[in-house]
């Protein structure tokens, strides 16, 4: 059986949980408290070392970090439907759009990050969300000027089905609502967004949806 | 022709020139003097029109960005030398390897982000050298612990030739060299990119052999 190791919250989580619905695969869910400092037990650590989720246990027992390797994995050895397209191109468009959210914004809005700029910088709850709506906003610019020019943008962020970059961008959008983002400016990533949400696949691995939502 | 626009001391360029010479492909560069803002220049945004290296044009024509999406593209229309392993698992981990350092430590070192860190937050460089030190610790820790306990580790991140995991280890370790962040708890890594540096593929991509290198 495969088994997720995860936190409803976290947006890599939230990821491989669409990736695996997509590909319609079943999976057991393991919910790992970050707020609580699960992912720094020793039991956690017999899954993963660094104490981060997701954590991937494959049926053969292999134990697959970081997100998007996670989903590359996935891609590989359950093949349809694709999360990236058939094209070399294409594939490198739905790489760099999912590695424009995975990079460049996901990495600096993250748990471990806000606490060293409220614990060690000592910034207030205003500089922080200030500091979290910068990186979105720099982000999310890029990614709606690529979207609403590019030619293979179409219903999804990479033509008429859900990619890699479908992937990605979805947990970046909740993320950015929750701390109440001004998403006014990013019609297209609102668009694919709600297109995204129609679908089953993203529905059910939506943070609400999840067993250890609070 | 193969045209790579980049910066010699940008990691992600970096990462695509080992890539590239590993691949033993031929390219032209173009400098993009990030210190003087030319990426921030209207030539160059019709190349990347988010204003960040590096972009790898094809000679088709294709204008790439992000460089792990790049890198893929090479593996993909250049198999030959992999540099990535045959085997899901080993693809999984070698990705892992790559993005923990992608995706968890260059992130939050990189340039624009310590430009925010003294413009914004007003930090004086003590604080800056403390910020970037303590990601660089954090993400070597883990890296550390990973080359050192898995078996599938070798003379290189991934056994005996070098991998993609490799291709972005080495910048890092050469950016945080330049912080002056003490190394000596990472032996394996050190070993590795003593290695890896021994090589051609990596030694005529180092910051220093550039025509743009100061």
């Amino acid at each position: 059986m495969t088994t997720l190791y995860g936190y409803f919250r976290s947006s890599a989580a939230y990821r491989v949980r669409i990736a695996l619905n997509l590909k319609g695969l079943a999976y057991d869910q393991v919910p790992v408290n970050l707020v609580k400092g699960e992912q720094k037990s020793d039991d956690f650590r017999t899954h993963n070392p660094q104490g981060l989720v997701p954590v991937l246990e494959t049926d053969d027992g292999a134990q697959l970090t970081q997100s998007l390797a996670i989903c590359e994995y996935l891609e590989e050895r359950h093949p349809e439907p694709p999360l990236l397209p058939a094209d070399a191109e294409g594939r490198a468009r739905v790489r760099s759009l999912a590695q424009l959210v995975a990079c460049e914004i996901h990495p600096l809005n993250n748990l471990k990050v806000l606490k060293y700029l409220v614990h060690e910088l000592k910034l207030d709850d205003e500089a922080k969300l200030a500091w979290y709506r910068h990186w979105i906003a720099e982000g999310f610019t890029a990614l709606e000027a690529r979207l609403a020019s590019e030619s293979a943008s179409g219903a999804f962020c990479h033509g008429d089905s859900p990619t890699l970059a479908d992937v990605c961008l979805v947990p970046q959008v909740f993320n950015a609502e929750r701390f109440e983002c001004d998403l006014s400016a990013y019609p297209t990533l609102r668009r694919i967004t709600e297109r995204c949400r129609a679908l089953d696949a993203f529905a059910k691995a939506a943070p609400g949806e999840q067993p250890d939502a609070g």
